[in-house]
Order: structure tokens, then C-alpha cells, then sequence
């Protein structure tokens, strides 16, 4: 285990005031260089930089903690979609201790920034023991999980040092990405057309994320009534559902605000009755196959008098827009990379929110960045 | 569809103020009545009213809504235990819209009070599309999802009122947990001494839960505290995880009081920077095998000052209890029949506390009894 001092990091944040602000919005570049690894040259297909079989897999299994955990959400979505494979996502603080039923054909995907947390350390074990193949998802190279695992890839993030994770996350996402492509790819269920679009639209990512940022501005005021807040809901559907989670769990992490994300479709079946005017309800709806539904749900919120904040892009706010408290438009794009995209106003939010509560961001209290003990 | 008139009933709550504390109560009593359906005279196994057939299985999934979902999750950890089968638990809102690979051994199992949740119902219809088996486990024997399923099983709780749904919970657990053992039976994982332990176990726990009942002046006291929080957080570990997120849902939908249940071990990679003195943390922790893993996250909990209540049989409060807030000593019990006992306390918690905030504890604002709509 490779543990850093602070202090020798506090030159690095250069003209931002915290490390979190500078890792928000290192993304961009970040993420293209972990794209120019995992796409060709020409952007027109995947190709990782060691090679992943899953010809022999019959099911996935993606295990993680925290925010890994949620980009794991996302991925088996892509994986289910591109690959036509069963995928279960599991807590590895769940996973390892149920012993669940595996068999030689599970193919174990491990997610962790410091490649060191233990309960991921353990899943990763359980699965091997249990004869399954061992995949790890990871930023530091040289942690216990990399090196224990089959193949490991890196996120190539760079040191992430804020408590929050926020590029790990959307890199992570990058290499899942890529990754339930070419499982797709390798069982023939995805075809070089179709590849080619998934990849061209992976590599205008960094590119949209970056234009996300520049909704800062927006954001930092949007923050001053989110502030005020002590109950916030995120929601989303499909892919923008683990969104929903990770933006509710930011926002927890670092402003103490009790945030919780929720699928928009279980609104109706609980949480709803959470909703009057003091509480801000963040809806997280590119335009997608889904987002009539989402919409639905965010006019039931609307009519209880729920402040809506409506995250979507110029043809989603045109026709959904009226009637909500703020919205947010952030630039139209493919809706397969819009959990990428939409990661960065889900953080700035967080972080302004929290600026104005006066917390301590990079080092929330109660929270350590790796963790590393059960 | 079939709708009541709420005023029909309104003779028929007796002696109590709600449904909601009739439903609570009448819970030892349909519980028996309905395991009287699915036990064998002895006690000694399980006998289904209609049978079902696991051995052409080779892997379940579990679709439901709400409560019902939670229902579905204790059951994912009793069918991977019993039945050494791949299990994956799906929101119904998201499933039926993304369209998850499945085949012909994929049996689809859902649950539903009502019978009519329009959710569950459509994903009912793509599992029969796609070749996949489909059992229904509801408490309206006439309705939709019942009519249109291979199997209907009938959980006998007997009609429910009171929007936030209690009896109607506990029946769908032991369906659940008879299913389970079935398929391990079945499947040649479980042996009839096992089998036997398992049944006996469930034979007890109508008079386990009339034993945490009784429990109520305790709760009821508890609940003056618990009604000034404007947060509260559950705990669990295991089968106990999702009854952390039921305990949560039901004080959420009738108190208003923004409660979030929390799998014990993601507490460090988030959650945790909401602990401070103002947010009771509630653990739900029978002494299982996992007992001491969630002690030591609670007590991760009390050295931030967290006001814990430690919801756990005597040995648990008599090594564990030291340093909380409150404790409330269930009966002690099997492990397996813990999440349907633990139910009981978890009710009368969001009902007192509830009662104390004055709000319409059978009919929550914003909140319908069935979701018959998207």
C-alpha cells in the first residue's frame, strides 16, 4: 500500500483552491488521454491495451464500493445492451460475504481508484477461488488488486487526492465503456458500424464534458439556493439512474446535505411523499428513449410543488422546461456518453454547494480517501 | 382493476386509530394462516399450493416495485443460499424499459400486493416474450399480474389499507422463503434435515413477530426522539440490508423524515460524513454471522458522535450495546427469519413516529396504495 502526504500534493492545485476543483476539471484531458489507450487512432473502434476474452464468459459480475460501485451501475447497463450478457452489480461489502452462487464461466470485474480497498480485495479473491476469471479495473497500477487480478487495466486518471471521487469516476466509466464494447464486438452481437459509432461518440466525451464545465458559472449560483437545502433528491432513469446515485452521494460526501438518488419510476412507490417546496429535486434527463417517462415523473414532483432542477440538453428543456425551478442545458450528444457528460455538473454541483457551506472538500469529515480496513 | 371504498372499511379498523396499526398487528396471524398454506402439517417442510418447477432454472430474476422490491432482495440472498442459483433483483421500471438479456431457463419471478402495478405487469409481459418462465406472487388472487402469470401464489395477507404497505411485506417474505427452499429441495442444494431446520424456523416467526410487537410502548417512547430528527439512517448487513431500506422507505413515507437505509459496509465510502448527533442511526443487527462486522460499523458510527439505536436480540445487546443511544431487545432467532421479525419493530418505528408528527399516517401525502399507472 502506497500512501502519499498531502502536503507534498498542496503546490499541484495550482490556481484552484481545492484539489477536487482541479480534478473536476482536469476531465477533459484526462479522459482523452485514457481514450487516445482504449480507441484506435482514427476513433472508429476499441482496442484495449491488453487484451480482455469474453467469448468464454456466460456472466459478468462487476463489483465495487462507493462511487466504483456506481460506475459499475452504469456499465452493466452498457454491457447488458452491447453484449447481450447477464450482468450483476454487487456491493463488495455484500458480495464477499454471501459466498453467492459462481461458476467457471463468470467473468468478475473489479472497480477500485487505489486498487486497495478491502472489501473489493476480498470479492476478488472469492471470485478466483471459486475458479472465475478475474478482471481489474483500476488507477493505481501497482495495487494489491491489479496485481492479483487476470488482466488489469488502468483508468489513467492521474493521482486523484480530494476524498471525492470525481475523474476516477468518469474514467472509470471511459474503460467500462470501452470494454462492454468489445465484449459486444467478440460475441457478435455489436457489428463494426455499430462499433464505430459507440467509439466516435466515446471520443467526443472529453470534448462535451469540457463544454459541461463551462456551466460552472450557472452552477455556483444555482448552489447559493441548494445551500440552503437540507434534503435533496437526484433522479434519473436507465443509464442517468446510477447517475442519480452518484450525484446524491457527491453532494452527501462533501456539503453533509442529505442527498439520496432514486430510478425516477420508483418515485411514485415511496420517496415522492418526501416532496414539498423546500425540497430540491435535480432530474437528470438527457433526451433519450426514456426521457418522456422521466419527464412524467418530474411533473408528478411538480405538481406536489417540488422545486424541480432539470438537467437536459436545448430540445429537452424546450419541451419540458416550463414550470421548473432552474434549468441546466448541458450540449446534445449521443445519450450512450451522457453518463460521462453529466458527471460534471453532478460534481460542480457538489462542490459549490459544499463552498458555500463552508465544509472541508478535499477531506470531508468522517471520510478517508482509500478505504482500506473492513 | 379493483378499487375499494376506503369508507367501507372504515368499521373494520376496530380498536385502532389506523389500518396501518391493524395491518401491523394482524401480522402473527395472517403470517400463520398463510404459512399454514405453504408448511406441511408438521412443520417439517414446505409444501406449495400450486407447484413450481426449479429445475429447468438456471437463473431467477425477481421484479417488483417499493416494498415489494425489498421483499425480492431478502429473497435474492435465500434463493442463492438455498437454491446455489444466480438470482439479480430489478426495480421494475427500470427493467421492462432496458430491454435485459434473458432466455429460456430465466425464471421471473413477481411481486406484487396488488397485483396491478403497472411497472411489474409490463415486466411480466417481456419475460413471457422473451421465452422466459413467469411465477407471480401477489395478495389479489383475481388481478392482472396473477391472471397473467404461468403460477400465481398467493401471499393471504388479507386486504391492506393503509397505503404504506406492512402485512402485506411480511406474507410476501414468507412466499418468498417457501420458494426459496422449494427450489433448493429441488435442486438437490438442500437436504430435508436442512429443509426441516429451515421450516421449523419459519413455523416460529408469527409468534417471533407477535414478540417484537409487544415491543411497541418501547418504540413508541423511542419514537418522541425520533420525530424531532429531521434524518435518520438504517443499517444492515446481509438479509438485514434490505431491511435497512424498507425500515427507511416506511418511516420516509409516512413521517416525511428524509431516512435512508444503507448497506453497513458502504458506510465509509460516503454516508458516514452525514454522522453527527442529530442523525439517529438505526442497525438492525441480529447476532449472525455478520453480527460483528456491523458492530464495528456502528461503532464507527458512535465515535462521530452518531446516536445509534441497536435493534438485536440479548446476546447482541449484551456485547454490543455499550455507547448507544437506545437498544431494543428483539427475541432471540434463526438468522433466516430475521428480516420477517425485524420487519415488525421497523413498522412501529415509522408509525410512532409518524403519529408524533401528526401527519395522515393511511393516506401520505403524495402517495397512492397501487401504482397502476407508469
Amino acid at each position: 500500500l502506497h500512501t502519499v502526504a498531502l502536503e507534498n500534493f498542496q503546490a499541484e492545485k495550482g490556481l484552484y483552491k481545492h484539489f477536487m476543483a482541479k480534478e473536476i476539471h482536469e476531465q477533459p484531458g484526462v479522459l482523452a488521454d485514457a481514450l487516445a489507450r482504449y480507441l484506435t487512432p482514427d476513433r472508429a473502434a476499441v482496442r484495449l491495451p491488453v487484451p480482455v476474452d469474453f467469448t468464454s464468459a456466460s456472466r459478468i459480475v462487476l463489483v465495487a464500493c462507493g462511487t466504483a460501485h456506481y460506475a459499475c451501475h452504469v456499465a452493466k447497463y452498457w454491457f447488458e445492451r452491447f453484449a447481450r450478457l447477464p450482468v450483476e452489480i454487487e456491493v463488495a461489502s455484500e458480495f464477499r460475504y454471501r459466498e453467492p452462487p459462481l461458476d467457471a464461466g463468470t467473468l468478475g470485474i473489479f472497480v477500485s481508484q487505489s486498487g486497495e480497498t478491502a472489501d473489493t480485495l476480498a470479492a476478488l479473491r472469492y471470485v478466483k477461488a471459486t475458479g472465475g476469471r478475474t478482471v481489474a479495473v483500476v488507477n493505481v497500477e501497482t495495487s494489491t488488486i491489479a496485481r492479483e487480478s487476470e488482466v488489469a487495466l488502468p483508468i489513467l486518471a492521474g493521482p486523484e487526492i480530494g476524498v471525492a471521487s470525481t475523474k476516477a469516476f468518469t474514467c472509470q466509466l471511459a474503460v467500462l465503456a470501452a470494454l462492454a464494447i468489445t465484449a459486444g464486438r467478440q460475441r457478435g452481437t455489436l457489428d463494426a458500424a455499430e462499433e464505430t459509432r459507440l467509439s466516435t461518440a466515446l471520443a467526443t466525451a472529453p470534448g462535451l464534458l469540457s463544454r459541461a464545465l463551462a456551466l460552472e458559472p450557472e452552477i455556483a449560483e444555482i448552489a447559493r439556493d441548494l445551500s440552503r437545502a437540507s434534503d435533496v433528491l437526484f433522479l434519473g432513469r436507465g443509464s442517468m439512474y446510477p447517475l442519480a446515485l452518484e450525484g446524491a452521494l457527491k453532494l452527501k460526501e462533501i456539503s453533509y446535505i442529505h442527498a439520496e438518488g432514486y430510478a425516477a419510476g420508483e418515485l411514485k412507490h415511496g420517496p415522492i411523499a418526501l416532496v414539498d417546496d423546500a425540497v430540491p429535486v435535480i432530474v437528470l434527463a438527457p433526451t433519450d428513449p426514456l426521457f418522456d417517462k422521466t419527464v412524467s415523473n418530474m411533473q408528478e414532483v411538480m405538481a406536489r410543488d417540488g422545486k424541480v432542477l432539470l438537467l437536459s440538453d436545448a430540445a429537452g428543456i424546450s419541451w419540458a422546461g416550463e414550470g421548473t425551478w432552474r434549468t441546466l442545458a448541458l450540449p446534445t450528444l449521443d445519450p450512450f456518453v451522457a453518463p460521462i457528460v453529466y458527471a460534471a455538473p453532478a460534481q460542480l454541483i457538489a462542490y459549490h454547494t459544499a463552498i458555500l457551506k463552508g465544509t472541508d472538500v478535499d477531506q470531508p469529515r468522517n471520510l478517508a480517501k482509500s478505504v482500506t480496513v473492513e
